[in-house]
């Protein structure tokens, strides 16, 4: 404590001796060669309209600067000459400026360091679908690492908005649709994140994922109780149990007010109830979005002023509305400059958390060689890879017994970037530089399948593109299937941004079918009475009910990353026994979206509406090669206080004849409360790696805050009252149920209760 | 106002003297034969679930009786001897009851008199689309004299939902998306209904139509400042403005509160700030639903209970949770008798307005024969029928020149069931009786252009069904168009309930292309060469983009009534000059939904998601025969007070050679405001009729409450500032704009100020 309180007057001290320019520059960011050395960039929104033509670093530096703005990853830069380059502006930093304060530098790291010849992970899908967050912490600690390398503070992920509709283009970045499955394995990245000693941000605070028809950036149309019991959550776990140090704004506006804009949102929720104690940046450009976009205020003064008033300390990427704009507020007294102090102070606080304070020119001196991509990191790739993969359907034709004659087609079966999300490097920034390679060792499914059936006569048929109409290829891929034991059809998306892929950032879907004429392809292909393996490498779940009887198996990969191909070859050799589940719904059609598992009875199967909600595969779902049973669901207590927790076992067994990993499920139903409540609710979950024949007893101690929501009174409680529990294989498939009783009054939940799920799993 | 204390004071006294029975008596109804004499009768959701079935009249009404249910509705009763049964019912309520009042006879008259032989009138998507709110209040006028010549007291409509999502099965009954044409013309036909001294029913109050993903009866996802500045103004008009006396609770929750149970809408807004001093009535079924549906009461003494402490007077169409489970609540103190006499005060206050309580057994003596389907109503229908239907293309091709060979095809044509919308009695109850003839004159499409083009040789073929996928008609249909000069396809919906269609209550759409095979259909006719006039008769805008360009015309109608065919032959012919405009947007497709025109921009094109928001042809658009020109755009001041007015006006003239009607439209755009408002909206509007070459002066005198909305303290208030106004051909074409400053402070809205812009049109 004493240090915290040492830095804190120490800032306090330094704060008061800084000029109003000095100030204004620790609250902004330079991004220099914004499309690396000028060759395009198109690597955030509106960024050609919004991104200012700005002066040399040393001009712009002038009195300081507060963050770099992705020195690797907006361009292909060699990860030891970007480092250099860095430490030289931060040298400079050091001896040039009147307060020698260096720069925080900030870069993407959303599945991996978005940087040339980085470990590229699986997509956050992916990591929703392995319900293994302590593997996920370990990505974390890894991403750190190579971050911490390269002279990089702050990360810009864990992206924690719930999925709430399929057809947004970001879903791919998202962990899931269930909060609390968002919330613990978000929380997991943080730590691991930060335990490198460096800065993990929270975005986007909060409700992007919730526009209106799945339609990036439209309008958020929820009242607060979702808000509050949906899509807060795993940022209230990301404070509170991650201890993050940093949070970025929603571009969205809730009900008609911009987040940007909203103090009761970034100062309010986050701080006065959270208790949150670091920075609150800008999601880029939002800051000017309030005049430009949103039209909430009249100038970029006005912008600047709204959204520091409300709790946005730091200005992403640059410095359009929060320098000269912000100024003028200041000087004019149209803002105190104490509210300028406020956020340099949060800034300065980090800066000395982060040891930035204390820099001398020659900490700057010397950058090493580093490796980004070490066998370490692409072993960790492989695991959340090999845990992610997602079996659909199978009549149990894979595990593949080796076939003689395999016909692979399909337009993402040669393709490695169909491993990869949107921001990773190689889809982000490489695909705006033709001709510089990767830089990584990268199997496509193809490779990894010849490697995987080394017997296996194999022959490739791209047979069609991803998102065009093109049918002039089906003839030669049906030839093919037709001459092969097994055809193996590789579709799905291509990630990018803004419009350049079928999912990512600016690529949401009018449709949920398979983009372009992949399913006419598949349709083709089942025609030939050749067994057909869908997988499907995608960054969204698909309306893909048509396939699952149809096909001998599907095999679902949400972006699985630069090992990706390995694993799913892995599953369909049998090397390697799915293990996977779904962390989206599998929508019935896009006409049903938007759709949760989490709605009230009123949302789901009813008789007045014409119409089956339930989608084709359940939140949870995914089929293992081996079985395994549950039995002995057991509360310790039948009746327990409404701020206690319910201790729920189960004993669940291998009962076949492989080794595998069953995603224990304990969900819960409240048949009574004030307000309408979810169907059902997953309460906690354990990933169990099992033998043949072993058993191990799982037990859960589910504090009652689980089950809490914000009452009539807007308060946040727990009732007293019966809750129905079951463990099942899916939201919509029970295996054992039970029922216990909270007693005693309402309790209001508060930061302090208990919010997270103790897991204990004992191997008989 | 004596009359009014009077009529209190009495009521208190014999609120006074009556047993709890006979209070919770008033709150009930009574709905016998609900299937008519028993065959059938889904008419209401979940009906068999929740229609318990019920002791005989007598028995029944030993205390007293709030309402009759639906005595013509349910099934088909001649009318004169329906209205001799409730004489009857009446006589003995008011001999044998001790206080001898008479019950309130409701029925349902969205589309006319919900009663066999009785005028069907266009559905109110058809209201909207004419922008004809005198013609709208004559049709509820004879709607009203229908009722109360039969003795009916209360009618259930208008529906004043804004439409939110194309989706939903109910659009159809819905006016517009844009909440002002629903708030002038959903007044106009209460009005209409009440000047007959019949009370209306303003429904769905409030939030059905926001429905998750356009199911019927999913949860609404809206927070406050949507639901006051979107969701409740059509109300508020209606109450304030129109003097309505009965409002009818939504099914729906919003943001996870049922509003069956919400006291801040059913009394909060409804009665302490509009001043309402009607009756709340329960949609059917929906306070037992706070049990069954809801799960926010543990039985239906809670629900009720709940219900009532809301604002719920009269439980709807019997008495499941207000009489044994309310008076188990009052007896064992759990509900304040206090509450119980509130609601029958109210029930009792507008049974003394309706003079029920004067009443004697000899006023039910006699009953003559009633005409319900009068020359007048069937003129009115046509009126409103002709003005509704809106040319969306068209290459000249119609006015059909008198064609030599017509092929008229599609499964549209010929039926005149796709004439009406659900709640007609012909396809609300009488497709439940087969072989019961309908009672009334109705011509088919195919029967009007007959008459319409007697010179013709027509030849009809119907080609498809509405909703099969049986395209083994498709080739005589081609046929028929390949020996004819013209093709004229009537394709679209089928209205009924609960699944038995395609458009309607329980009739949702999971894809918006038209239903079944009926685009196929069109588009193998279209490649016979032969022109193709495309004519839609259905409950929904559907995404027709595809036809626009291909089809010589494409003629849109909501559910045109029993006189609607004649007007979409005359549309065809020349003999009309089509003059409907859309009252909502022709979306681009089913992933786009939901949409309103009334976006923020944020919703809008905007180049930070791939794909295209913009509807195919936009809210406010129609074709017509003759040309418009408009010119002079002026307003009156370009200053004005925020509590005042703006005074716009414009010259149009008739440019073209035929007799026309224009719509004028007068939108807004609010270039900076404390919240996200829409790009554009409309601000009034008036239809104008001009002969060839003639001109009119056209004065829209807006108050500026028209420009009102919750601002960040959720107060609803007017903002100084620049407003940019325009006179459009649709909200999307721009034809003369100007701008106006609102000056002076902040102005807090209040129910003293005015809604309705004034409307002035001097001919030249």
């Amino acid at each position: 404590m004493s240090t915290r309180t040492e830095a804190s007057s120490r800032v306090a001290e330094l704060v008061a001796r800084m000029t109003l320019e000095e100030k204004l520059a620790q609250l902004v960011a330079l991004w220099e060669g914004r499309g690396g050395s000028g060759e395009g960039g198109d690597v955030a929104p509106m960024q050609d309209a919004m991104q200012a033509d700005e002066a040399g670093f040393e001009a712009f530096a002038a009195h300081g600067l507060g963050q770099l703005t992705r020195p690797f990853g907006t361009g292909p830069v060699e990860p030891v000459d970007g480092a250099r380059a860095v430490a030289a502006k931060q040298r400079w930093l050091v001896e040039h400026t009147r307060l020698g304060i260096p720069a925080l530098v900030h870069e993407e790291c959303l599945t991996g360091l978005a940087a040339w010849k980085a470990t590229t992970f699986p997509a956050p899908l992916s990591w929703g679908a392995s319900f293994d967050p302590a593997l996920v912490e370990e990505v974390g600690a890894a991403i750190g690492a190579s971050m911490r390398s390269l002279g990089v503070h702050q990360g810009l992920a864990p992206v924690l908005d719930v999925v709430r509709d399929a057809r947004w283009g970001r879903v791919e970045e998202c962990i899931s649709e269930d909060p609390y499955v968002v919330g613990t394995i978000g929380t997991a990245y943080v730590r691991g994140v930060q335990s490198a000693g460096v800065v993990a941000t929270l975005k986007h605070f909060v409700g992007y994922s919730a526009s209106r028809a799945g339609r990036n950036l439209a309008p958020v149309h929820a009242g607060p109780r979702e808000v509050t019991d949906v899509l807060l959550p795993p940022f209230e776990m990301a404070v509170l149990d991650g201890g993050v140090d940093s949070v970025m704004n929603s571009y969205a506006e809730i009900d008609g007010l911009p987040v940007a804009a909203d103090a009761a949102l970034l100062t309010g929720v986050l701080r006065d109830r959270w208790g949150f104690g670091g920075t609150v940046v800008a999601d880029y450009f939002s800051v000017a979005f309030l005049h430009t976009l949103h039209q909430v205020a009249g100038d970029l003064g006005a912008a600047a002023a709204q959204a520091l008033a409300a709790g946005i300390d730091v200005e992403l990427p640059s410095g359009n509305a929060f320098l000269e704009p912000l100024a003028q507020q200041v000087r004019s007294g149209a803002v105190p400059e104490a509210l300028v102090d406020r956020a340099v102070e949060r800034v300065l606080r980090q800066k000395a958390r982060l040891g930035l304070l204390d820099r001398q020119a020659q900490d700057y001196a010397e950058v090493g060689p580093v490796d980004l991509d070490p066998p370490a990191h692409r072993a960790l790739a492989a695991r959340l890879a090999e845990e992610s993969v997602v079996l659909l359907a199978g009549d149990g034709t894979p595990p593949l017994a080796a076939p003689a004659r395999v016909a692979v087609v399909g337009p993402n079966a040669d393709d490695t970037a169909a491993l990869f999300g949107c921001y990773s490097f190689l889809n982000h920034v490489l695909s705006l530089h033709d001709g510089v390679e990767p830089g990584l060792e990268i199997a496509s499914v193809l490779d990894a399948l010849r490697a995987e059936l080394p017997g296996a006569e194999i022959t490739h048929v791209r047979g069609a593109d991803v998102d065009t109409d093109d049918t002039s290829g089906f003839a030669e891929a049906v030839a093919a299937a037709r001459n092969a034991d097994l055809c193996v059809a590789v579709v799905g998306d291509r990630a990018g941004l803004f419009g350049r892929g079928t999912s990512g950032e600016g690529c949401d879907a009018d449709s949920l079918d398979l983009p372009g004429v992949q399913r006419g392809l598949v349709e083709a292909l089942l025609e030939t009475g050749t067994p057909v393996v869908l997988v499907l490498l995608t960054g969204r779940p698909y309306a893909v009910g048509w396939a699952l009887e149809r096909c001998a198996a599907v095999v679902q990969a949400f972006f699985p990353g630069q090992e990706g191909a390995a694993a799913v070859a892995g599953v369909l050799s049998g090397r390697i026994n799915p293990s996977g589940r779904l962390p989206v719904s599998m929508p019935r059609s896009v006409g049903a979206q938007p759709y949760s598992y989490l709605h009230p009875r009123l949302g789901g199967a009813s008789s007045v509406s014409n119409l089956d909600t339930a989608p084709v595969r359940p939140f949870g779902f995914g089929l293992s090669y081996t079985t395994f049973t549950h039995s002995d669901l057991r509360v310790a207590a039948s009746r327990v206080p409404t701020d206690g927790a319910i201790v729920a076992s189960c004993r669940v067994t291998n009962t076949g004849d492989r080794a595998g990993a069953e995603v224990v499920q304990l969900y819960a139903t409240d048949p009574v409360a004030s307000v309408t409540r979810p169907v059902v609710q997953l309460l906690g979950y354990a990933r169990v790696h099992l033998e043949p024949g072993q058993s191990a007893d799982v037990e859960l101690d589910v504090p009652t805050h689980r089950l809490a929501f914000t009452d009539r009174r807007m308060v946040r409680v727990v009732e007293p009252g019966a809750v129905r529990l079951f463990v099942g294989r899916s939201c919509a498939d029970p295996v054992l149920d039970t029922e216990v009783e909270l007693t005693g009054p309402v309790h209001e939940v508060s930061t302090a209760d208990r919010r997270v799920v103790g897991v204990r799993i004992t191997p008989n």
